[in-house]
């Protein structure tokens, strides 16, 4: 459950009775927090008299539900706001992988020229061959960081596992929770200390409880700027290379509060069909979509065969942003 | 692979060429064919100098490939057309199961005061359990037949099993196979032989190659009016009944030429997400959109939580519509 | 609920009374029995007085629940028994397709020298493309219905859809239902009707729920023999044709009363690990195994990856007749 | 590719080629390997005149390959051996997470009584919610090399991220890297550095060819004790928590070298049939099998419905000896 604590109750305080009720404590909008364990439905031994509110919830899915916060979550990167009332669908683009500064550059113009804000580029790659390019590492976050300075970008890279989550967190302006780590408790507990949003994507094979409840890892330990990106589940199915579930995103839209970024890119796999697939899913209403592209992707070194052409992401920025505005959305 | 005979070849000798080369043969849009499996990779024995334009296929997607025909089809429901350069929507209202001749006319009014054209509703019910509703059967059938003298709409409804194929094909305009039923040789060679369109719904467990190989039993047998109906897929997830796969629609636009029509009540399962499962499904470009709807969803007899009220079905109009229009498509 | 009638009850009264309260009625192990749907929970109006025992039901499982029944039904195929306290294994060999009497001779005679009993074979193949063999048909059934009468064979086959199941069950001993027919209610309800065992595989989109419930369409219409066969069920793995679902087969054996045989060959698509699974599958103590075996499977026209050769088939005997005895069972 | 090098390649001189060559660098059984992506297909340039014998592969699937190395690898955990020609199934046991002393030493005692060697007990628990018991930690380690020293036992546990990676090395006997974990890079490089058998478990959304790519991670870093575990994988099923796959460990038997074990208890995730799924693994002659148990599953702080009491799992024992006996292995 979660108790909001009477404003006659300090910080330390609330540290105090979280420890004593083996709870979680965030200071959230001003006020402060417990997090028990959704099991337990009545206000813990000690806490009478010390609360305000409370929130009972039949499972794990807490400071992430609408029950807790109706509204959605706006979270701002960089000067771009997301969520909230603001209508926006952050257009998100970039190749797969940052391979060299010429290819990034030039991903960093075609943003630019479309009064687009940000960036992402994959530098610790999870592939799942050793034998694959591993990506650039260290060398490509400064290719980002070079990026934000000289263009004034905002950066979105991928942590890949814990043992370079302080990197990627020092160099990105979003960190992005990839596929294959969003169990890892390594870097949503990290993830949940720092004051930058964090872009958690869901895994292939995970359920939508248990995609909400990775959230609450980093939500629970005191950061509140989540979003959750559904990037295509595996099924049976393997014309194309992934399944986007968008019956899930409707799911998410009803009944929790955080942003949703859609990315199907990597979802289908192709670059055919990435126009319509992305018409789709901002007709949603969602707040930001993902799309990869690179310079020349015959050359790319990761994920060739979905990566769009510059020329086709400029086309898709033009099919979508009618579509966009049909729902009262904005591409920004 | 598919040879398109000469003009000075006869429809009774085609007929006879086919049999000698264990072929089909159909006569489609004024020439006449033969169809051999994809394995046959060049001109059989016999037709040498008989044969106009031929087709090479991977595999047994070959009527319905666009590489046999580039365009979509042409289908006509009554007076209202689809596929083809019509750039129509259909939108196909009506409840899970015909249960009263009230309920029923309800449904057509509310049609009709949309200026909406085709009305769906089972008689048959394609049930799991021996113990659940089993559907009003012919005298569900006689219910559409008066709908549609009553009120000159079209009506879709569903075969259950070859046991009642010809009933179905009899009183409707349109024939639906059901995800359940969509291996059933017994109906597809049925529906091959009518001059109806043939509605076909993947299966829950079928793969895109598997569903178009099912339309090739209609095409192939002589009937060129087959519409492809998504209708969700069964994957790991279930906080939503089925996952409804737009990837997969993706790969059936690019790659077959047969209409398309969704249906997101039955992928989703509830209510609450169909309005913007609807706008996604629509933003993609799409032939046709299959909505359930009941007078008084909490007394229906089937599928009670994902059927729509009037009042929502009204509003899901509304906003389908704009949506629509922004990729060049008319709800109709 | 179950309703079993008081022995006063006649069996003509016992049938007024079902159409009255809108039950099913049954006659079993010679008694009167009355089924309605599981959301039933106390005794119909008009039956107070008439009942000798009742069960009620958490979900539409519910002849076949061990609720119900405590011990495994009987099953006899010709002179063998299976279920019950029989500890027998039926092993039940033979091609993927009849194809020539020449072949289902080799098939039967292998059969003969192993002490086997049970012959199978398809003569309507449930194929996914029109283009690919279809089976020999009628014919087939006559050569399957002279295999029983020159070697005494039991002869088990599929019924593909309601349009030939009348044939299927005059020619055979065991009246097949295949994965893709599993939903079929106009053979469900034909196999109701018929005093011959039904074996029903799993669909392989199916849930163990729905595949139960299929048994009670049969169960409930009167045909108290039906074997379950689980055949693979579809996931995201593709090395592999299918996932033989052995965690099912632990569920369906704790909560269901009824006989059940397994299908690796279907499961795994290729021979070369056949041997390993029939040996898993046996540990499990099973009713029975269908085994795809061909004379010479590289000329096989359906299946040709996963038959195995007369002399695999062999050696698979050997090797699951021990594993069969650790278990207490004995392969017949 | 991989490529044994001559005899007259020293060591360094070997390290210094695969630098060159981009390739990684082994020594296995006592000769120097270089394995390339593989891609490549012929002798890299530089290494012609230095190569005793060459492998090419068409998938990244090359050092854990029968085509490499025919027989399985033999592993030993302390005095046990497992894999090449030992026919050992080693029966590995205890609770889901170390809970206290008392629990701990009741689950060595049993072990002991058995006979048996290898003790399972998780301390960091990869939870999927934040508000669930994650595991004692350092001081479950501390506790599990406790049981070591007092009885004699080998300890296998988990390792959750790359944050804990050294301790759990430090404490265990064989490093086990959970289903969550197993796409993590940083994990996988660690244990790729150490001289310790690692229990590499299948994600439960992860096909066949990664799963054995992520075992190529460790094998291609110079760890060659690889033991491939399968625990299920997540299906549409949800009668039970997942869907054990033995047509895939069918598919790992013939086609790697690396020893199996498989894990029903977390397949099934109920008590009731853990035994006779227990009898299917064994039978398929595998070479470890790994049982949750608990002095009192009741109290259990996870995983409760899925562990054994100390009397089924000695039922257990009693059950799987004559079948492993049947394929002619011992349980150790």
């Amino acid at each position: 459950m979660i108790l909001k604590l009477a404003t006659t109750v300090a910080k330390n305080e609330a540290s105090a009775l979280a420890e004593k009720a083996k709870a979680f404590h965030i200071t959230y909008q001003g006020s402060e927090y417990l997090i028990t364990s959704s099991s337990v439905k009545s206000t813990p031994e000690g806490l009478q008299g010390k609360v305000d509110k409370e929130w009972v919830f039949p499972n794990d899915m807490q400071l992430a539900s609408r029950e807790f916060q109706e509204e959605t979550r706006t979270v701002r990167i960089g000067a771009t706001e997301m969520g909230g009332n603001t209508k926006n669908t952050i257009l998100i683009g970039g190749p797969c992988s940052v391979e060299s500064e010429e290819q990034i550059q030039q991903s960093s113009a075609l943003l630019k020229s479309l009064n687009l804000t940000t960036l992402r580029g994959g530098c610790f790659k999870p592939r799942t061959s050793p034998y694959s390019f591993q990506g650039l590492g260290l060398e490509g976050l400064k290719l980002l960081a070079k990026m934000r300075e000289e263009h004034g970008l905002n950066v979105i890279t991928e942590v890949r596992d814990a043992t370079q989550v302080e990197q990627v967190i020092e160099y990105s302006d979003v960190v992005q929770i990839g596929a294959k780590a969003m169990y890892d408790q390594g870097i949503l507990r990290a993830c949940a200390k720092i004051n930058k949003p964090v872009l958690l994507k869901r895994g292939f094979g995970t359920t939508l409880q248990e995609f909400v409840q990775a959230a609450e890892f980093i939500l629970s330990g005191g950061n509140d700027q989540v979003i959750l990106c559904e990037r295509g589940i595996r099924t049976f199915e393997t014309k194309t290379r992934f399944t986007l579930d968008l019956c899930g995103v409707a799911y998410l839209q009803e009944f929790t509060n955080l942003p949703i970024i859609l990315d199907p890119s990597h979802a289908l796999g192709f670059r055919y069909g990435i126009e319509r697939l992305s018409q789709a899913c901002v007709a949603m209403g969602i707040d930001g979509l993902l799309i990869e592209a690179h310079p020349d992707p015959s050359v790319a070194k990761s994920d060739a065969a979905q990566q769009l052409t510059h020329e086709q992401f400029i086309q898709l920025k033009e099919k979508i942003t009618p579509v966009a505005k049909s729902v009262g959305y904005t591409i920004v």
